[in-house]
């Protein structure tokens, strides 16, 4: 009887796939885990954010409207620094119109934007477009709004356009484009796969979802994902979505500044075109009306004085060289059938095991992995529930954010030496 | 084109009815608002947030630990002191069974934990029972999910429990109990009557429900807001539902430190029994994967150190001189044909006026007083669209939470003109 009290949704959403995981390094604490999507921990800015928070905890009346409600739509001086700061990350093509802070709503981590984002445009049955392989947790949203992924192979460039184009023509055919609503990229330093999306593609990938927004009835929104960007070590920057002339109505860009400045802040943001911002703004007042003013605050005094750039700036430094010491211990452990690709940004490598290999929960490797007491993210876990094709099976996802320098050495070379193990021929793998 | 896009949640979502109010406000920086329902401000513990903020990120372990992730169900400690803390404002028949940590989530304001309980128990269609009145933006939560909200008539302790039984069994006969999911109670000082309910009213209700829980094939719950509970400065405190012998597995507590502690930190929480707490904890997990760490780390401490106590105590005599203010100007310059009750604690009074005014919107008390600089909520936001009786449309909430003494009393005094004025038998009001 209990079971028939929830809602459709309530029965609905699923486990999420990192329960397991987080259970799984709770339950081995000498386990080295490089499956987290922690950020370093000894980078976090602890003695500034204090200063921080004293400055504005030391006058009353800064003290007094940092403690008290703001709006739902977030603080006013963030959201300008925000808007401004975007403006500038894009350059010279970004046309102002497509940064005004009027247009964007702070929320809690960038999270709680594709969230809203989702409730605000899909029904149960509609079909988002994602990328294969993508973020676990959105696929977790999708799964628990009963809306339907569809995976679209990536190059080391971001996506397959000519397979966006098979999946919207087999979708016209099928009749049912009307059912799509977005096309999902984390477009710089994917997580899971580290890759960035150049700027051709998402131009591309607007033009395409633009041909069929007649066949659908309606606009086909790009949601661009960009918690990683700020997180570039190596390569230019390249700018987003909203850059794109003559698109920005089409661009529904969430950003982040948990991975950037502290994940134990959580504050996020997003940058929404008509009628999508009306509509999430609403629920966003009904989710919480407004997210903590006093982080809020907090984030727009780093921002305003300053020190939000320089901390990027040695935040930068110090996972170019994280990402440099598990290439090197990759290059030195991983058996050579193993691919891999070096990202420019981010928190993660992303490794393809020989097909013969599986690197999945029940896995040989994984089994052997975590008697060595090291943890990655099965690749299967990225992969969106795409009846249209198989769900690979043989790549992990390996960060170099939350483990420290010491760990990162030592957790690839157990997981080398299980490859290696495995790839030896040993029928046990 | 562009509405087709929005999925059915967001067509139906409408403007927060609080949206106008706050507008109105803005635009007129004299006004004296008695409608916001922000806390005081000069009792926001602006200095002591800021030492407990110190010692959290005076050490680079916990500073470290504060501003890195945590887990989706919320820290562990806060978790603890909570729970614990519950069990005592609820004494010796309390079952510590039903205070467990374990079935403790930590929310972004108990107003993100009444929204995934909603999305995990309610379809559209579905029914929840409310006071009449209710909370607001608990009503635009129904509203937005299509769930029919239906007002059970209150008396001066809570709800009319011979109404519930009637609504109840109209429901059975027409079919629809298999459509109710909850009653939702604000059970002290009720947000807007300033009403408690008492714990034989809640014992009432939960026999009530249980009785007509196998027609309605599934557990019926008691959604229990006690948002305001902390600020009580009168009379004695009451227990909650979770007290009530053999019931806690059909009550959801909701709770929060925003008014007790700070409205900027946003941090509320909720006791859950299965399969509810299972259900909203994925939910959490798709929504944010858990609340900001510092600001739990900030609540923890401030409990564990004892300030927490302290920090009610001075404001639970503020709360209670503003509501002597807020009697007095009352008592001098309302017409005696308005009706109100003064509370034991929360921030609002709830006056009646005289059938013959209205207070909505459109009224010309409502009208007049906005000329006159002072801003109240008309009662009618505060009803559900319940199509089975009349709106009443003829009285208001008024807060001596946000502003001023001063404002308060001057801001009664200017709308007693005003009343006294419409009641005058002035043919314009």
């Amino acid at each position: 009887m209990n079971a028939h009290v929830l809602s459709e949704l309530g029965r609905r959403t699923d486990e999420p796939p990192v329960s397991w995981l987080m259970a799984t390094a709770l339950a081995r604490p000498q386990l080295i885990s490089l499956a987290a999507g922690f950020t370093d921990s000894q980078s976090l800015p602890v003695k500034e954010a204090g200063r921080l928070l004293q400055e504005i905890l030391g006058a009353p009346r800064t003290g007094q409207a940092a403690l008290q409600y703001g709006t739902t739509i977030g603080d006013g001086a963030l959201r300008r620094l925000t808007a401004r700061r975007l403006q500038s990350l894009d350059g010279q093509h970004a046309a102002p119109r497509a940064y005004s802070p009027d247009r964007m709503i702070i929320t809690n981590g960038s999270q709680q934007m594709l969230y809203m984002v989702t409730e605000a445009l899909c029904d149960p049955g509609d079909i988002v477009l994602v990328e294969d392989p993508s973020y676990y947790v959105y696929l977790s949203i999708l799964q628990s709004h009963g809306v339907r992924a569809r995976g679209v192979r990536m190059e080391t460039d971001g996506l397959d356009l000519a397979r966006l184009e098979e999946v919207l023509i087999t979708l016209k055919r099928s009749g049912e484009l009307r059912h799509v609503k977005l096309l999902y990229l984390i477009s710089y330093y994917q997580n899971p796969t580290g890759r960035t999306t150049s700027c051709a593609k998402k131009a591309g990938a607007l033009k395409l979802l633009r041909q069929f927004e007649a066949a659908a009835g309606h606009p086909i929104y790009l949601l661009e994902d960009t918690a990683y960007r700020e997180l570039r070590f190596a390569g230019d920057g390249v700018a987003s979505a909203l850059a794109i002339k003559g698109c920005s109505d089409r661009v529904i860009y969430t950003g982040t500044y948990s991975k950037p400045f502290a994940t134990g802040t959580r504050v996020g943001f997003g940058l929404i075109p008509d009628p999508v911002f009306t509509t999430v703004l609403r629920i966003k007042g009904n989710h919480d009306f407004g997210s903590s003013n006093l982080l809020q605050q907090l984030l727009a005094r780093a921002l305003a004085s300053g020190f939000y750039e320089e901390h990027l700036a040695v935040l930068r430094r110090r996972y170019a060289r994280k990402a440099r010491l598990m290439r090197e211990a990759l290059q030195q452990h991983f058996p050579p059938e193993v691919e891999w690709q070096e990202p420019g940004g981010g928190l993660y490598f992303w490794a393809r095991l020989p097909q013969r290999l599986t690197s999945g929960r029940g896995s040989k490797v994984f089994q052997r992995a975590l008697a060595n007491d090291v943890l990655y993210v099965p690749g299967e876990l990225c992969y969106a529930d795409d009846p249209t094709r198989r769900k690979p099976n043989h790549e992990m996802r390996l960060s170099f954010g939350g483990a420290t320098e010491a760990n990162v050495r030592k957790g690839i070379a157990r997981l080398g030496a299980v490859l290696q193990d495995c790839l030896g021929g040993q029928a046990s793998c």
